[in-house]
């Protein structure tokens, strides 16, 4: 079985989570288990590609999962992008819409240099809200975002057309 | 200097964070520097000792970020411990005092099995609530706890006294 077959066998499909009529992507039983879980940070790195990368950038909270794990690989900083009210010092901001209303994530103002290469990583690209909004934030700090990586794409919700100025990657799709 | 001492000068005191009159150990300084997210990461590692870690288990959410690097260096695999309502399978579940009022965190029932090394890693031992709440589930998991590690550990909210049955590990003190 290939590395991504073997991620995508691990993957529990859980009905009426977080509401009644989704079937939720558990992706506990990949962390779970050491092997799929290299394995999973193995296929994030390569899509840095040859790229020298200085900061990688996880999202609140499954995302830092993925993003510490391959800053850590890179030799890279790891950048926070969080919900609003758990950054201390001062920030930029951006919302995003969610089912009824919106949501606010935050990025430090001084977490990346101009020109610093970037890239971003998350669990899951489902309408591209979230991702698409920390984007946003890269953009006013004048970050080089290398790409966009995740691993999970849930394609037929089309999240990619909202991230359509970037390079993307996804492990996993559906 | 020491990776230590390198690692407590990089920590950015933000004055009434969260709130009034609290000075907060900022660590994105530490996170956003790729040479000393690596230290940090070493450091936390060899508190595991020699022991051959299953399973390490971070905490909802900037616990995540040290823990999720932690296992993946060790090879292990990762447990998440999330705030109620995260997680999607069957969980078991634990409350923890706050200021006002209590929180509950909860752990998925099949994340370890009986006797697995465990490692606990999280960024900060304050009172110690959090962190005695995972135990607690660790135990009903029968789960073999090897150690609990912490980034920085603030000594004069005696959060260890919480702890007291296992070995606790801080990088650096206050």
């Amino acid at each position: 079985m290939s590395k991504t077959a073997e991620l995508q066998a691990a993957i529990r499909d859980v009905a009426d989570f977080p509401k009644p009529g989704i079937i939720f992507k558990d992706i506990t039983p990949i962390l779970s288990d050491g092997k799929l879980f290299r394995q999973a940070i193995d296929l994030l790195c390569e899509t840095a590609g040859d790229r020298k990368i200085d900061k990688v950038v996880g999202i609140d909270a499954r995302g830092f999962i993925f993003a510490a794990a391959v800053a850590d690989r890179l030799g890279a900083g790891f950048i926070p992008v969080r919900k609003k009210g758990k950054l201390p010092w001062k920030t930029h901001q951006a919302a995003y819409s969610l089912e009824y209303g919106e949501a606010v994530i935050e990025l430090h103002e001084d977490a990346i240099k101009p020109g610093e290469t970037v890239l971003l990583v998350d669990d899951l690209l489902a309408t591209g809200g979230t991702a698409a909004a920390a984007v946003s934030l890269l953009e006013k700090l004048d970050a080089d975002l290398v790409g966009i990586s995740f691993l999970i794409e849930l394609t037929f919700l089309h999240g990619r057309d909202n991230l359509s100025q970037h390079p993307i990657h996804s492990i996993l799709s559906y």
